[in-house]
């Protein structure tokens, strides 16, 4: 690679690093190009050159966050020693990420809640980040002992984690993640002990 | 009032009907006022006569909502015999209102969140509506004997709801909610045996 590719790519991780944070921030619709570019601090024609439109730097943005999110997991799966910490760990990313989380939501689920209203082409790409999540839980549940319903845990898991992440934004109120984070380990270890409590259907 | 102030009237509802509507199905934000003034079919002279603003409107749509909100609360009131009645009734209305919500989220939830997002001066008033409930769930807790923690109780049921929301919608499932349904009445089940599990401080 040469010095001008070098530097080619280095514009392009910018430019996608800035619509992440400013599609977290503002909302994908509300973020025009001239906002990007002005946080960039790059030409239209530079800007042009690596994207032709706010679609194919959404799609960047969804590929960055799903390799990010991936790494994430396979992180927790080297580091925590079985299941039921590597649960732990999804819950306490509530708390990791608080600050952001009262001011901005969720990222992955106010980005999709928004790509689905606008009837997105990429809302299946953006319900990637919570698949990847979801799958990767319910591993954790099957590990767990609780092959019945690890679908179920693992989608209720996440939908706490959503709610939180929502009313939290909306009252910009961290405290209120500390009493729900608590609650959540509260769940997972009521969790450990519990027999499947319906049908399996997976 | 005569014939043309109650035809004023009728075209001035029939535009925060369609953007009630259009702010709900496809975001705040994308909506614009041609989307209004075409769902309405009145021209744009008719259009800027009631509202010269697209901030104008959304402040008409969110009195609308939260006047139905009251409303709607006040019939549970009249209507269940008493308090865990009532919170059932607030848990029914994710399966009441199931197609929407796996099509276009939770009303409040979704515009809550984009008006966060957008820093816009109506957030508080959007906010609102969480608070309607807010205030509502936390008194049905407290009849139900819970003084200490119905506040926390009330946002956590509040919190639940807005997950499931959020979940359904990303991945349009209608069978996930009715599955959190019975997981929330069961949740609330246990708390008419519970005692308090913290500290109150409210």
């Amino acid at each position: 690679m040469n010095a001008a590719s070098t530097l080619a790519k280095s514009t392009r991780d910018q430019i996608v690093e800035a619509a992440d944070r400013l599609f977290y921030r503002t909302g994908y619709e509300y973020t025009s190009f001239a906002h990007i570019a002005d946080a960039v601090q790059i030409s239209r024609g530079n800007f042009y050159h690596h994207f032709k439109t706010k679609d194919q730097i959404l799609d960047a943005v969804i590929g960055v966050r799903l390799a990010r999110t991936q790494e994430m997991l396979a992180q927790w799966e080297r580091e925590a020693a079985g299941p039921e910490e590597r649960l732990r760990r999804f819950i306490e990313m509530l708390s990791a990420n608080r600050a952001d989380i009262q001011r901005y939501g969720c990222p992955v689920g106010t980005l999709c809640t928004e790509l689905a209203k606008l009837q997105h082409a990429a809302h299946d790409d953006a319900n990637q980040l919570f698949t990847l999540f979801r799958t990767w839980l319910r591993k954790q549940f099957r590990l767990l002992g609780r092959k019945a319903d690890a679908e179920a845990l693992a989608m209720h898991l996440l939908a706490m984690s959503q709610g939180v992440a929502t009313l939290a934004h909306a009252f910009h109120d961290e405290k209120f993640i500390r009493e729900e984070v608590r609650r959540m380990h509260e769940w997972l270890t009521s969790c450990l002990g519990d027999a499947p409590s319906h049908t399996p259907h997976d």
